[in-house]
C-alpha cells in the first residue's frame, strides 16, 4: 500500500478529496476543476461507486461529467472483490485521465478494493499523472492511514477514532469529511496525536483539498479545511489514557484555512490566499519536488 | 512514514520482531542470532528503551548484549519528544550495526517517536542494511499499520481491535505479539480484514520472525508465527457491521508456522523447514527481489 514509485518524468497527479455534499447542480466548482485537471474536453474519467450501495450513483456521476464537457465517463460497477479481476476495469483505468471515488462508506471501499489489482492499477496511473478525486468514504479511503469511524466530538479522547489501512495514494496525511458539520475535531486530533508524523486534514462538506504534485495544496470550495499538525508535540497523555479518558496534548498546530489558501505539507506551512497566484500547477507540467 | 527508499546496491536489514517474553538467560537464540547479524564481535547494538517505563530497562540490555559478545552496546535514555533533537543520540545510530526495540506500550513509542528525527534514522539505517529488532511493544511499532490495543478473543468483531500509524519499516505485514498466551487471533483477523492488502503476523512469545531482506522470514524460537493473508476473501461482513458484532469473514488463509519455517510475503506462500537451507540470508549478501 505504500505510494507507487514516481517515474521521475512525470508528475504525479493531483489527489483531490472532497468533504462530501458537494454542489452538484449550481457552480459545481469542485467537480468543475477536477474536470479541468483530468483534461477537459478531451477528458476520460472513470468512476468507482462501490463505496456507495446505491445502483444509481455511478449513472448520476456519470451525468454530472459528461454535463461538465468530460468526452468520456464510465463507472465501473464493482459491487464483490471477485468483481475486481476483471481485465476490462483494469484496461478502462489504463486510458483514464481521470478517476473519482464515490462516497458511501469506506470500509465497504477496503474491504472490496483493498488488495487487489484494481487498487494497485489506481495507485500507479495516479502516480504517472492521473488525478484522483474522491468524496466522503471516497475521500477518507484515498491515504494509507484512513479513520474508519469515531464519535462526534470537538475534544481528543483515547478510542474516540478508529483506524484502517487506506488506499494509499500518499502517507503524508489523514483524512476527515463532513468535518464541521459533524463536528469530528476530537477524531482528527486523536488520529494525529496517535503519530505525530500524520498531518490531519478535516474537509468541511462542499469543499476539496487540491493536492498538488509539489506535496501543497489548495481549498476549493464554501467550507474550510482545517489542518492538525501533531509534530510539535511537547506532551502527550495517549499512551497513558485509558479508553475513553480525555487527553492531554500540548503544543498543537491548527490552521483553518478557506478558499485559496494554501497549504505546504512537505514544509508544514499555511499560506493566505494569494490573488495573483495561478490557480495550482497543471498536471503535466514536470515540477521540481524538495 | 513510507518506508525508507532502499539503496540499489544494499540490502535492507533485517526486521525481527518477537513476540515478547524471549529467554534472557538460557540459549538465548533470538538475541544471539540478532547480535550475529548485527556483526557479532564487532556488533556496535543501541538500544531504545522508550516504550518501557521502567529504568532498569536500557541497562538490562546493555548487559545481555554484552555478555553475547557484542563489541559496543549502549541505549538511548529517550522520555519526551524533545529528547529526540539530541544529535548525539542520532550520531549513535548512525555508528550503529544493530538497534533494538525494548517491550513496553507501543503508544508511548508512537506519540514519543513519531515525527522525529530518530523515527526517521531507524527507517534509513534500516534500508541501508541495519537489522532492527523489536520485542512486545517493540515488534509492534515496526509495521507501517500497528495494532494499538483489543481484545482478547479468537474470533473477529468489529471494533476489536484498534490500529494506529507505527514507525513504518515495512508495510506488508501488521504485527501481533503475546499471541497464543493472549488469545489474540480474533484481534489479528479483524486487522487483517479491514484492508485485505496487510498480512497478518501473530507471534508468540519466545519466537520471532527474522525478516530478511528478499522478503523472506524465517521462524526461530519455541512458539509460532501464525500468518493470516486476507487477500483471497471472497466475503466480508465487516463494512456493514455494528460496533462489536461477530464478523463473516470467508476465504481467509492461515498458516500456523514454528521453528525453521519460512514465509514468503511476496508470493504469500509457507514452507516447512529445511534441513538444508542455510539459517538466512546474510545482510551484507546482495538479495535479488521480486
Amino acid at each position: 500500500m505504500c505510494p507507487a514509485r514516481l517515474n521521475q518524468d512525470l508528475a504525479r497527479g493531483f489527489i483531490i478529496p472532497i468533504g462530501g455534499g458537494e454542489d452538484r447542480v449550481k457552480e459545481q466548482h469542485i467537480h468543475r476543476r477536477f474536470v479541468e485537471l483530468s483534461g477537459g474536453g478531451d477528458a476520460d474519467i472513470v468512476v468507482i461507486p462501490t463505496a456507495s450501495e446505491l445502483e444509481t450513483t455511478g449513472r448520476d456521476y456519470n451525468r454530472i461529467f459528461r454535463d461538465l464537457g468530460a468526452a468520456e465517463v464510465d463507472f465501473l460497477p464493482i459491487s464483490r472483490r471477485a468483481d475486481c479481476d476483471n481485465p476490462r476495469y483494469l484496461d478502462m483505468l489504463d486510458r483514464a485521465t481521470g478517476i473519482f471515488l464515490t462516497g458511501g462508506n469506506q470500509l465497504r471501499l477496503s474491504t472490496i478494493l483493498g488488495g487487489t489489482g484494481i487498487a494497485q492499477k489506481i495507485r500507479r496511473r495516479n502516480a504517472a499523472g492521473v488525478a484522483v478525486a474522491g468524496t466522503s468514504a471516497g475521500a477518507s479511503i484515498m491515504s494509507e492511514h484512513m479513520i474508519a469511524g469515531g464519535d462526534s466530538n470537538s475534544s481528543p479522547a483515547e478510542g474516540r477514532v478508529s483506524l484502517a489501512p487506506g488506499i494509499g495514494l500518499t502517507n503524508a496525511v489523514i483524512i476527515d469529511q463532513h468535518f464541521t458539520e459533524r463536528n469530528r475535531l476530537g477524531r482528527l486530533l486523536t488520529a494525529s496525536s496517535y503519530n505525530p508524523f500524520l498531518i490531519g486534514l478535516g474537509i468541511d462538506e462542499d469543499t476539496a483539498a487540491f493536492i498538488g504534485p509539489d506535496g501543497v495544496f489548495e481549498v476549493v470550495g464554501s467550507g474550510t479545511v482545517t489542518v492538525v499538525d501533531a509534530s510539535g508535540l511537547t506532551h502527550s497523555s495517549m499512551w497513558e489514557a485509558s479508553r475513553g479518558e480525555a487527553l492531554t496534548l500540548l503544543g498543537l498546530k491548527i490552521d483553518v484555512m478557506g478558499e485559496g489558501c494554501r497549504y505546504d505539507l512537505v514544509g508544514r506551512h499555511a499560506y493566505p490566499p494569494d490573488e495573483h497566484a495561478a490557480f495550482c500547477t497543471l498536471p503535466n507540467e514536470k515540477v521540481t519536488t524538495n
